[in-house]
C-alpha cells in the first residue's frame, strides 16, 4: 500500500503515451456534407474539376481586351465599341474583338477574346455605339481566371482538416457533397465505487449519483469522441475487470473514473493490469487537481483511470484524453483558446508541481480580471462558475495579485 | 444606381440591430442530458437537494473528533480508540464518540460525531484497539459537509449558460436529466443569382454551384442555429420578394447570399425593403471584405443580405450574424480565441476601413508567424488555407513585417 509514486509531467506522460498511438488511427467513412462539419478529413481532397470553372468578372462593368484601354485616364479616356451583353449564368453568344467591350455583371462568364473588366464608375456612355473608358486596366484585372481559385488536381482540402465552414463551401462549389472523414472514436465510460448510484436513481445512505460518467460523456463529444457509457461498477476486482475487458473490446479507448488513488484495495490499477501489455504506463501526474491518473494501453487501446473528484477528472480529460482523442482523428493537440486578465489575488503553488486553478473573469475598469475560484476539487460548483483554467507552471511558486496571467477559457463547443 | 452609401462600423450597426432584438427571444424546451453540450439555459437551474448530501470524507484515513487531534504531531502523537469501519455507499452504523476513530475511504460518509478526517499517513496501528494520530486537523478539514458543494434551493447553473462538460455533470449530479434550454434559432438561407446551381447539378456555360448555401449552412450550425436551405432563386424581383417572405414566416432569420452588391437593378435591397418596416437598417459596411452587406428587421425578424464572394459572405457571418445568433439564444458575442504571431510581411489598409486578413500560422525557429494568404475574397480557396483573421483597425494604415498581431482563430467548433 506504498502512497510513494514517481510523479510524471503531463508531457512525459504524454509523450510516453503517444508512443503507442498511431496517429489518425480510426478507419475512414463518408459523412454527407450536412455532417461534416468538425468532421477530420481522411484523405486530402482534390479538386475534380477547375474553380471557377470559366474566368469570371468581379465587377460590374464592361469586358475589354485590356490592351484596348492602356494610356486612358479621366482627362484622356480612349473609347471602345459596345458589343452586346454578358447575361448572368449564360455564357456569351459570341467572342470579344479588340476595340470592343461587352456589358458584363459581377460574376458574369468573360467572352473570348477579353481579358480584364472595367469597373462601371470608369466607364460613361458615349453614344448608342460606343463608351468611354477612363481608366487603364492590366490583363487580369478585376476578373478570376478559369480555375485560378483552384485548379483541377489540386488539394482543395487536406488531409486531417477538422471540417470549418469555408472548407464545407468549398466541397460544394465542387460538388463534392460527400466527404471520407474519420469515424469518431468511441470512447467506454466506466464509473466505479459502491457508493456511485446513477444519475436517474435517488441516493440513499452514503450512496452520491454518477456525475462523471455524464461530464466525461460530454467532454468526450467535444473532443470529437463518441461516448459509450457502460454504467457503474462496484469495487470488486474480477466485474472491474470483466467491465474493462469488455470496454477494450466494445470502444477505441477508455475511460474508468474513481479508484484511481490508492484505496486500501487499488483496484483499478490491478484490474487495468490485468489486461495485458504494455499496460500501465503511468501511475500519478505532477498536478493539481489530477495527481491519482493511471495512463495505460492494452490491447492497443489506451486506458485512462481517472481521479473520481469531478473537477480532477474533468482536468486531466483536458490535458491527456482530448490529445488522445484528437491524435486518433489525425489531429495535433487543441491549440488553447485563452485570453489575458489581471490576477485578482495571490496564487501560492508548490515548485515541481503543475497546478491548474480555477478563474472567474470579470471585467473592471476596463480590465478583465481572474478572480480564482476556491474550493475542493470534489465540489463541482467551482468549475460551473469558473469561465477558464490558469496553468501555474512547475518552477513558479506564487503570482502575485496584479499580475497579467493567461487564461485558458473553458467552452461549449 | 448609386454607388455612394453611407458606410458605417461593424459596431454601429450591431448597436442600431441590437435595438430590435430583444436578448433571449427564442422559446424554451427542454434537452436531455446527452444533448445538452452546448445548448443555452432558458433558466437558471436550482438545486432540490444538498450536494452532496451528506458529509463526506475527502481522503483515505480516520473520520475523527477534530477536538482529539489537538496538539498531535509526530513525535508526540495522540491515541484514539478504533470503532470499526466507514463503508462505501452505506451509512455508518453508530455515531461517533469522542476519543474514537472510524476507518473511512475517500467519499465514505462521515459518521455523525466526527466533524474532521485524518489522512492515514499521518496515523499509525497501535495496537489492535488503538492507533497513534501525528498530526493535529481543524474541524472541516479532509471533510466536505452535507451541501457544501451546492446548498438546495440555490443556483446550480445559471441562465444563459451554453453548457459545458462541468455544468452537464453538475446537472447529473443532481438528478437532473432534463433542462430547460434555448431552441435552437432557425436561419432560413437563401441564394441568389440566375447564375447559381444547386450543389448537385453539373454547371454549364455561365453558371456556377451554390457554395454559399452550404458554407453558411455550417456557419449557422457552429454559432447554435439550425440552418433551414431555402435554395436558389433567380435575379427577379417578385419571386425574391415571395421567397423572403415565405422564409421570414419559417424562421427566426434570414440570409440572403448575393445580389447585395450594386447590380443594376438591386435586386435584393428592393425585395427586402418590401417585407416591412423598420427594413433595412444598414447597407453598407466599412469593411474588407464584407462592404456589400445589408442588414434588415422586418415583422421582428433579422434578415441578413450577405454578400456573394464566399469570403466576404463568411467574414460578415462572423461579424454580425454569429452575434444575431447568440443574442436569440441569449449569450453575449463570443469570446475570440486569439493567438499571438510576428507578421511576416508588410500589409497595407484604408484608413477608415476595417481590413480583415486571413492568414496562415506556420512555427518557424520557435516562433508562431501569421502569413498573409493572398488572394480575392472570390476565392474560397484562400479561407480554405487560412488559419485564422488578423483585423486591421480603421485607424492603423499600416502593419509592419516583424510586428507582433493578434490573429483569430478560425475554428471548426
Amino acid at each position: 500500500m506504498s502512497k510513494v509514486w514517481k510523479l510524471h509531467t503531463v508531457e512525459e506522460a504524454w509523450r510516453e503515451l503517444a508512443r503507442y498511438l498511431p496517429p489518425a488511427s480510426l478507419p475512414a467513412e463518408e459523412a454527407g456534407l450536412d455532417a461534416a462539419l468538425g468532421r477530420v478529413t481522411a484523405d486530402p481532397v482534390l479538386s475534380p474539376e477547375p474553380l471557377p470553372p470559366f474566368p469570371r468578372s468581379l465587377v460590374d462593368g464592361y469586358a475589354v481586351h485590356a490592351a484596348d484601354t492602356h494610356g486612358a485616364t479621366e482627362g484622356a479616356p480612349t473609347y471602345v465599341v459596345i458589343a452586346g451583353e454578358v447575361r448572368m449564368g449564360e455564357a456569351p453568344r459570341q467572342a470579344l474583338a479588340p476595340g470592343h467591350a461587352m456589358w458584363i455583371p459581377t460574376g458574369g462568364m468573360l467572352p473570348e477574346g477579353a481579358d480584364a473588366a472595367v469597373m462601371v464608375e470608369y466607364t460613361r456612355p458615349w453614344d448608342a455605339a460606343e463608351i468611354e473608358v477612363r481608366c487603364s486596366v492590366a490583363a487580369g484585372e478585376n476578373v478570376i481566371g478559369r480555375g485560378d481559385d483552384v485548379a483541377p488536381g489540386a488539394e482543395l482540402v487536406p488531409v486531417g482538416r477538422a471540417l470549418r465552414p469555408a472548407d464545407v463551401g468549398a466541397l460544394a462549389a465542387l460538388g463534392i457533397l460527400s466527404v471520407k472523414v474519420r469515424r469518431r472514436p468511441v470512447a467506454a465510460i466506466i464509473s466505479t465505487g459502491n457508493e456511485v448510484v446513477a444519475a436517474d436513481a435517488t441516493p440513499v445512505g452514503g450512496q452520491i449519483r454518477d456525475l462523471n460518467a455524464w461530464s466525461i460523456s460530454a467532454a468526450v463529444r467535444q473532443a470529437g469522441g463518441e461516448p459509450l457509457r457502460l454504467g457503474i461498477v462496484s469495487d470488486v476486482l474480477e466485474p472491474l475487470a470483466a467491465a474493462l475487458r469488455d470496454a477494450v473490446a466494445r470502444a477505441d479507448l477508455v475511460c474508468v473514473s474513481g479508484g484511481s488513488s490508492v484505496g486500501p484495495e487499488d483496484l483499478v490499477p490491478q484490474a487495468i493490469a490485468s489486461l495485458g501489455e504494455p499496460g500501465i504506463l503511468t501511475r500519478g501526474l505532477n498536478i493539481r487537481p489530477g495527481k491519482p491518473t493511471i495512463i495505460a494501453v492494452a490491447q492497443g487501446k489506451p486506458i485512462f483511470g481517472l481521479p473520481g473528484h469531478p473537477v480532477s477528472g474533468l482536468m486531466v480529460f483536458g490535458l491527456i484524453v482530448e490529445s488522445t482523442i484528437r491524435r486518433m482523428l489525425g489531429l495535433p493537440p487543441a491549440r488553447p483558446c485563452v485570453v489575458k486578465a489581471v490576477l485578482d489575488r495571490d496564487l501560492g503553488s508548490s515548485a515541481g508541481r503543475s497546478d491548474y486553478v480555477r478563474v472567474r473573469l470579470e471585467e473592471r475598469e476596463g480590465r478583465l480580471r481572474a478572480v480564482p475560484v476556491l474550493g475542493k476539487s470534489a465540489m463541482i460548483s467551482t468549475l460551473v462558475s469558473a469561465d477558464g483554467i490558469l496553468h501555474i507552471p512547475p518552477q513558479v511558486e506564487v503570482l502575485r495579485a496584479g499580475e497579467e496571467v493567461e487564461v485558458e477559457l473553458m467552452t461549449e463547443a
